[in-house]
């Protein structure tokens, strides 16, 4: 592993982001085929917010940001900044400082396997971040990692120029090569599923929309009534 | 263990509901006997809701929720579905689409010991869930369970037709026998609580109120000034 | 460990607590050679809260909150309640009764290693609250424990009169003896902030206002095109 | 939860249990429908231990092993104490002379949801344990709980007289009315798995031998040489 | 926090430690009313190890090792090594060359909030360590730390010249002012315990032993058959 | 992510596995500039085995290990099986009958992010498993992964044909292209570990072993003895 950062990484186009974000990671994750999810464990510090952008990758080591400041320099507009860790880490490797010298360069948002600080500040500013942890741990700036290479960042592999996707139910990794069919199945899915919510509100029963009824009794599911239930 | 639903479960009358969710999850709690609370790991993803329903049981195995469809047939207003699991999981087993069934029905929220997702659109709908994770990871539909039959949730036992009262301190379970007891002992707890309250905002110290000076002295408590102290 | 008492603990004074609340958790932090932060599962239940006390601690039992009440009367006007505990717990130690009591002694805040109720209640009340959980477990009032010794919270120790700083970033303890560094070293920090910020914000990248092309190119960082990348 | 102790409840014969502790955890689990066992975070303190027990139940409370006692009285040869909590604990609450006392009456083990302690003490007397924890920290007999109830231990129900089985792979929990069909179902599987074992050590795969290639060749599995894959 | 090393620590007494290491970790902590345990987290790399010594104390940063080599060099015979760190870490901070070392100056065993590694060898050697982890993770040698001041190792505040006990129970800090009144308790413990195991083992119940039976009766326990059970 | 096997992966050579498995996890780690290594929570189920092998990755849904047949038909003499799974899960997915299978292939070991079981007889075969849980938890065969494709697993990146080295200190990565490199910095490194060994044995601090005094003293260490230290 020798310390390198990669330059003038191809992007994501804009206008694919866009409709990545339109997605959102639920939507995106099935259409990969439930695939490319990151660990629960990363929670958004602000809520509400839906980002999609081009994976700008740091790998870093723990209670060490050299390499973020390194990173921002990569960064355009449209790009996502993702880091991922040498071990487990939950010190605050990121604060209001970063966040505005990358807002500056067009950065959408930060994807960390750590924690971040000045979180209050970080809201007020609607910078967006996903993040295992909040602390306030001060970090060094002592040894080297890389920029641009590929890393797993809360279990996920993670590629410089990837997709990355996220709002309030996670954060999704779409890899180069799969976002035009996540696309196409996603958009396809959410134009299905207006059709579905508005059956399912009147009424019409999951049972009957899917026909599960069948399956469900070559399964073997039975029903009983409650009075002769052996548990009442 | 045998795939079954129950059909016909007896519910918990709308009156009794509504009471118990004036209580909340504490003072139910502590009128228990401090008995029936889920674990805390078990957050509401919206918070500010209080709810109290009749418990519609889902027995269902990590990343498969075939059995919640099947569970929503068996549900009507006041209902409050809770989910167990065979193993640990953090799937987002329930999201916009079931809600929206559900909320067709009339039930009043939703207790899983695993993920949701779609939270951004549970929380517009005003949705009440309580869960263990957030996640957008999908499930299949492959492997039945059951429908109301007694379930282990979040480390408490759950019976249909059992109470569950959820807020922003956690969910509690009622058992069907002992609801009238709790109402009893909670609305005497409550009206308590008012001038408890009021004498406690004016100064009075809980020491003087709760008689706690002479117990506190009999089992050893010693008051040592500052300067003498041995940790200065 | 006898159970005892300690009264008349001298006080963090007034504009010094002022001073450190408007630090910050994390400047302070930095500004104490990146001490004193209790671990970051310590959350705050009510977000945006930013308070500084003069630390009354609490050695209590898990699941007893006997000391608690017998600590309120050692408040007065600008302290903080620190409860330490003998044994890992989350039981719900602390809710609206407890908060309306210090609340009228002009306690500004509790930092708890264990659980809070009545959040909802807290919320209204604007009585700030960091804790590991949250739960309605109800605790007993049975064993003694001690008032105003050094204890263990979260990870720190913090004795009796220490400043505690607390925001969404965290809980930080600043020990009597370091307060005044801290004030001087965090203020300076502050004010070189505010010039750093705005070069950042206007585009002037980190690795020249901290000067580190230098020293990454000393450590060995090289740089290489896309594509000539390994992992393109 | 009025505190009770339920005497005379009927034993499963020594003879089942026997047959239970041969077929073992995973394999009586198995032959359950994959149901019954406790979470994996139940671990022997004495690997290499095996064994089946009629339950005898305790609930008791965190920190607090009194009912421990009163449950000892209630057992007699063949027994396995289970001990479900009211909260998450990890105290010692089980040592060396409960386990002579529990020996002396004929208790082939212990299942607790909690700590126990003097582990070397109770290696060398051959007592086997499974518990969520090692650790010295002493407990209190303050609070009442109840003997031979249904309880939650580890996230099962476990209800006075059923069959529970413990070994390296965990624990399981054989409810009464399903230890005949465990039993038949299991010896069943445990005969065939000798001459599958001797067909997968001679060299047939178990692709073969379960007749998997057709339903992965449906499902859409496919094969590529090596010098075709993508990710070379 | 300055570092600093703090030389000529007075030591605990040999005959004490030998007599302190005979008690065990769960006498002694009972012996000092319940305190003084580190988290039940640390656990022993070599069960059955049995040892106490004098604390050597260790503020290290995580993943930083350079003050345990400090440290080495004020250590002598009778030392036990207390590290622990200024954030949770589970970096394999100390192996097989640092064991060589501190056994060469007759350290009796470490006792780490962090990782250790070579752990087959540190077996070999039969030197003793409690850790919270085993990680072959490497550390650097780049940040300070302090030798010899009060550290908080696993909840515990651990000050240079307490005495460290460990077993397979667990780790136990005795405060050197509570050294000689736990000696006493503890022996006299001790010797009452041989008595009762007698008992016990005899087939005396402890409900008769400690005189149980009518603090359970006032405290409302009640004896009902099986048979007029309501869960049967 | 379409499910694939890729078939005639190229392997490490057999001399190169038996350097590596020499040097061990954490020499190796050392080599590779502390990189490569699996979480700690994986961990040995029979500590004392030391071995490295060529990766055959498998990607596996959490409860299923359907995939892990199809990868035994891949296995040959020297390979060591790597299974990552879509999301975290503890579920046994290996017993003894696959163990008898890969054996009888030649595999060398196991590393698994999930749970196995049959672990008694998995010591009596001697066959190697690193896992990150026990559990008796049966699993499906219901769903496709993959078969030597790059797989993240405990944390790390694995591809097909990568050494994997794995004992009791952990497990590690050798990616194909470093292998050469490793064994060169790894032996050279073990040559010179006797050799520090026997003078830290003899004595000889490391302090001075590593000429660290000088360093310490710039970056600002203080001794300072005891009767003038602040928190005798």
């Amino acid at each position: 592993m020798k310390p390198v950062v990669v330059t003038g990484v191809p992007r994501v186009p804009a206008d694919k982001l866009a409709r990545l974000a339109t997605l959102g990671v639920s939507t995106a994750h099935e259409a990969m085929g439930r695939s490319g999810l990151l660990k629960p464990y990363m929670r958004p510090i602000n809520p509400g917010s839906a980002v999609a952008g081009s994976a700008v990758t740091v790998l870093a080591q723990p209670g060490d940001n050299w390499m973020i400041h390194v990173a921002i320099e990569q960064c355009g507009p449209g790009d996502l900044l993702v880091v991922g860790l040498t071990a487990d880490n939950t010190d605050g490797m990121f604060g209001d400082l970063l966040a505005t010298s990358a807002k500056a360069r067009g950065v959408v948002g930060l994807v960390i396997d750590a924690g971040v600080r000045d979180v209050a500040t970080l809201n007020e500013m609607g910078f967006p971040v996903w993040s295992r942890a909040i602390s306030a741990k001060g970090t060094v700036k002592a040894t080297l990692g890389s920029v641009n290479v590929p890393v797993v960042c809360a279990g996920a592999l993670v590629k410089p120029g990837d997709a990355i996707v996220a709002d309030d139910d996670g954060v999704l990794i779409v890899p180069k090569r799969e976002i035009d069919a996540t696309l196409k199945a996603g958009e396809a899915r959410l134009a299905n599923e207006t059709d579905k919510r508005a059956k399912l509100a009147s009424g019409v029963l999951g049972l009957d929309l899917y026909s599960m009824r069948k399956p469900l009794a070559e399964a073997g599911l039975v029903y009983r009534p409650w009075n002769e239930s052996e548990d009442k």
